[in-house]
């Protein structure tokens, strides 16, 4: 395996984004393949048959450009699909979901854990199922939050009416006394000052997103695949359709100037 | 062309399904064969290459069912790929524009007409260019409404939260003084009591599913196509993801009793 490869990183849209954003900043030296699903984006209410299917195809095209592992960063595929498709490559794989139960388990004090994410990870019950397994204390509370990913991408991201969605979709877990919260889909990270102002100083907010990229970290160390070079690393972003808006948000939210993105469609890779 | 062959149908998921209630209103005695572009809907935020490959492989599809005619019932669809594909196929196809722009048209008293869609459909200009070509005397004013989808999947039907989103949507149409109002999204009408309170009394609202129907019974009629069998007719609903998530959706807004619903992927239609 050559250390100088880059990291493949995946999401089935833009919000894998904030994920890159972390691990740009956890390994500057290190040089990156994104690939987002913007054709078939969400996954959020989509079938484990279909998302496995999908991600399948992304790994395939990754390998093309031979990273040295790859970065599942959509709590939705890290949930449904990310089991499968490990075993299928010969590179590490690291989701976004065990770094943030693991985060969450950590911070609680009370052992009341939340869990805010897309249908299908809900769904899924993974964060209970790997929390039940480590933490066997906890108490995990999950609730889907459909309307986060649009209200993010409409940009109204500290509005009033993302406030009165965010009140409705939290009472429960406030009822539930939860101290740590997990935002369990990547885009909700960009929510976090109405989230965090819903749920009160005393509970801790848990970025998957940040405990992720301190995963890679631990995972290229001890794999030794660490970059050695010296040189400036070099991004590139592959999206399946609209490669001008994919560019444009992505500015928006990375400390890069000049974004290298093209098309590509990866659903020959089966 | 065999009359008694069913219609042919399809949307990007379960909005075109409020275009098939109208259409068995209007035709009790037709079959149907609806395909729901389940495992990559939304397509309003995709590119028109996307939108075109995507519904060439639907329209293939159906010509396997022998259908006699295709309804796109996507406001996205036949703003951006109806053009294109009707001229590779030998079935009539009827789009919802331009019958919700032809009856816009005759809708409007001051000849403002409003158009809410989603962004794919808005930034076509669709109905725009329609409507001044038929009718260069009306002004248009269109205004992409994201948030109105979610909203209406999450059954937020007659919400608070749905009526504040409407009115900031809507204000600008209001300012502009339409007095008629196109319902440009199959999920809309789901929408249409706070959308209808939010506008006013003295404002039209038109359902573009409602004048397809219509127009559908004309252009079965003018190719002497109308069904003739004395027999029940047959329903069958194909989606390229989640058959019983779509069952119940289905069976919450269509009045039938047992919906046959089957998953088919299209992707080899190429």
């Amino acid at each position: 395996m050559n250390n100088n490869a880059p990291i493949g990183v995946f999401d089935s849209g833009v919000g894998g984004l904030t994920v890159v954003k972390e691990i740009m900043k956890a390994l500057p030296n290190e040089s990156i393949v994104y690939y987002g699903d913007t054709a078939r984006v969400p996954y959020g209410s989509k079938s484990a048959e279909t998302i496995t299917a999908y991600s399948r195809q992304i790994a395939k095209f990754l390998m093309t450009q031979e990273v040295k592992a790859i970065v599942v960063a959509c709590n939705t595929v890290s949930a449904l699909a990310l089991e499968t498709i490990k075993e299928e490559f010969d590179v590490p794989f690291i989701g976004v979901v065990k770094p943030g139960a693991k985060m969450a388990a950590q911070a609680t004090k009370n052992k009341k854990i939340g869990i805010i994410a897309t249908e299908g990870t809900i769904q899924s019950g993974i964060y209970e199922k790997f929390l039940k397994t480590t933490s066997p204390e906890v108490e995990v509370f999950g609730k889907a939050c459909p309307l986060f990913v649009p209200l993010a991408e409409e940009g109204w991201l500290s509005d009033d009416v993302t406030k009165q969605v965010a009140q409705r979709y939290l009472a429960e877990l406030k009822e539930r006394k939860v101290d740590a919260l997990v935002l369990g889909c990547t885009h909700y990270p960009l929510l976090r000052g109405v989230i965090g102002e819903v749920m009160g100083d005393g509970v801790t907010l848990v970025n998957p997103a940040y405990e992720t990229a301190k995963e890679l970290c631990y995972v290229l160390e001890d794999n030794h695949l660490l970059r050695e070079a010296n040189t400036q690393p070099v991004h590139k972003f592959y999206v399946s359709d609209g490669a001008e808006k994919f560019r444009r948000f992505a500015n928006s939210i990375l400390p890069c100037d000049h974004l290298e993105v093209e098309d590509v469609a990866v659903k020959s890779f089966e």
